[in-house]
């Protein structure tokens, strides 16, 4: 059977990215402290060199399942660098985007429930370097500063999301650290269970805790520069105001210098 | 050429629906006091007799243009009607679904900006009669009575979503003034352009006013209810709590007697 | 402290359904023969009584985690009836919608690969009476047969979305069982790994069974109407036609006479 | 009334992009040969020096307003400046995004209907220096040249989707001009409203015309590249494979050198 895509190609395009988008599989993801079961949503390519008309789609499913579908950073490098191997590249990118549940103690009743965050796992692999790259969707609260100051009573309030992502310089950090630090930057957290004592709190704790997207922003901007094991991030806080039909947002991305 | 669809089909199974669905088409939305040019998401269907294996997809198309893609209730009724005529059909469906722009003063400064819900226009023929439902999905804010009424101070408050569908005894009701209605049922509108003076209007307003989403749906029943113009209503109300990461809900449906 | 939900309401209005939405969860879901670990994304809900003026929505997540979340036709009915007694409810519902995996082998070569689709499971419980309906989105191939009939050669074709509903007589028919069907009823069924024999076998048996959206809903109808075991059915097959930029649908909902 | 966003802030911190996000607008397109009525999705955002605490989000709104929603790359250009005049900021962006119509006619009985596509126009403002990318979002035609070459009757083929930003050396091409660019290098155009002799042509034509993710890409970029109007691109091919429940995609960017 003819190989199409191992054709000669002359149009003399090399191809930055080719590949899988939007696969569906169950995986595990395992971190230092723990693993969890659950749901990721696949991208896997390559760079095609210009010589070839086109890659072969079907290896990266057999790639993903030579590891048994465990994901962590470790696995994210053995599986690009067999990717440019299998596929004949000099470069290769996976992204691994899953829901990710965390237990929670209510602030007051102590009850314990599931939160989720979405997570994103990325790895580029490049003439023998690996670059890993870990990002974090989390829903949080926002209390508007402006509102509270000029009104008599109550203050405008919301769901905001918080996209963090991150590059470190050695080790990776646990998702369930940096899911507090971002926490620590907004209103107040999410709760998936409050009993009314708790419900107080969380309104009054907000009330107390006023914060801007920008507040938000540079709060969480302030404990990443000074945790010595992030090398890079970007940040981007997007709250969907009560008062508004529209998002109020903010955005930064830096790099540190060593 | 050979007409595939029209040969005979064996199964003896009638098809409730079958038609066209996802139509992006620019409209005309007409109504009694004015005009808008909008974008449709359009759907299109005929009952199909268990003696015919398939419909002629390319005529939905082709009675849509006939309309110069003019939008109301009473072009609704003649698409229908030309539907079942042009593809042999007893019974006929269309859904005009497209977001619909509205000027609004902000409360205190005054300043006019646009605000934006999505409607849906149904029309459903069958042997000779025509049903027409209008839908509005509308974005308000609700603020927790209970979340008011047990903390010190503050009190939580997010944007909610209210779906109402709707029938009328005769004349539909203009969109303007269900809209109106909707907002009335909730702790406060929300507005696309705010100054401090509004920011704080509105703050202090919703404080004062709190609506769980069972209140929202009473409040708004009750409207309907006295309403001697809707025969039927539907209403949806979600609120995006802005202290949980999941939604609150109530929902109701009535047909209310002659 | 005040509990406002449980206050006198005189709007007398009954509430038909009260609850939460978009509750993201992880829970194992419970089959005869395998049992799997998914994310759900979970509606529970009560009626509300006139005289009340809320329900008490923490008591929805209270009771998801007394059944360990584990997710079974049995199970939905315990946390039904369980909903009605801790909210002093008469009717309540619950919806549990999540990714389900299986495993598939390619049709030549016989590698395995999991396939995903979408299962929801519905539990209904009204003064004592517990109503199930399960759930399935798959997506499939449909070819064309009026494309493959008038032209020299090819036929488009393209992915199909099949949401199938079912009820059931007496006990539930296992997923992979009605998975089987659907895609029986289609041009091919999706492979998430083919090589290149495989693709040439998918390609081919596609073109040798040509399907509308209206042949693959009446095969898929015939087959339910053969199946003594459902009594009742809902189709709905949505065509991603790859000539147009808009779907191809066909629906019936059909309830078996005893 | 206190102006708690001009507060100084101490926490030196300059955030790269703060505004407003998914605001729904009407809006008018003007191109050199014609105008448009449309909704667009708007993003406009400033650079927030590090002494200050918050922007003035109600002043997005407002220069909106003052250019009467009229979108052209020369008004692009207007507001940017406008926003950093308005808002102290040395630095801003703009982003409208909305659905477009263009006609077309079938291929051989000549029919006219609408086609879609998704425009996004991306204006940023920097010391004096405007940047303005446009981007389109267009679903075409691919036949996969592997499945054709291998089977001995039909060919896989199906919606897809090209995403093309592009950036002028002077004068901006017109839409139109594009999405023939862009058509030009799929298997085939996709039509709304098609009669039975043009359903016979375009899969004819698809089947005599196979592309592979990665030679839609290098057809593009090869037009693009011989287009001396253009001094930048970035093209992404996503292919909803008809017989995968995943896609395949390719990617470039490329910066012409002068």
């Amino acid at each position: 059977m003819k190989d199409v895509q191992n054709e000669h190609d002359n149009r003399n395009i090399t191809i930055d990215r080719v590949g899988v988008k939007n696969v569906s599989y169950p995986i595990t993801v395992v971190q230092k402290n723990n693993t969890q079961q659950t749901i990721a949503n696949i991208s896997m390519s390559v760079k095609l060199a210009d010589e070839f008309r086109g890659t072969h789609m079907s290896r990266f499913i057999d790639t993903l399942k030579e590891y048994n579908n465990k994901i962590s950073p470790d696995n994210l490098k053995k599986i690009t660098a067999r990717l440019c191997e299998k596929l004949g590249a000099s470069e290769s990118s996976v992204v691994f985007e899953f829901p990710y549940h965390f237990k929670k103690l209510s602030p007051v009743s102590k009850i314990e429930s599931y939160s989720r965050c979405d997570i994103s796992m990325t790895g580029n692999f490049e003439r023998g370097n690996f670059d890993y790259m870990l990002g974090i969707n989390l829903n949080v609260q926002t209390l508007c500063p402006c509102s509270k100051e000029i009104s008599d009573y109550g203050a405008h309030n919301q769901r905001a999301l918080i996209n963090l992502s991150v590059r470190f310089f050695n080790e990776p950090v646990e998702f369930e650290e940096l899911i507090n630090i971002i926490e620590n930057a907004s209103s107040s957290p999410l709760h998936t269970l409050l009993k009314r004592e708790d419900e107080k709190f969380v309104t009054e704790h907000a009330y107390n805790k006023p914060r801007f997207v920008e507040d938000v922003l540079r709060e969480l901007a302030l404990s990443l520069n000074n945790d010595a094991r992030i090398s890079w991030y970007k940040i981007i806080v997007e709250s969907y105001e009560s008062i508004h039909n529209h998002n109020a947002f903010s955005e930064i991305e830096r790099l540190k210098k060593i």
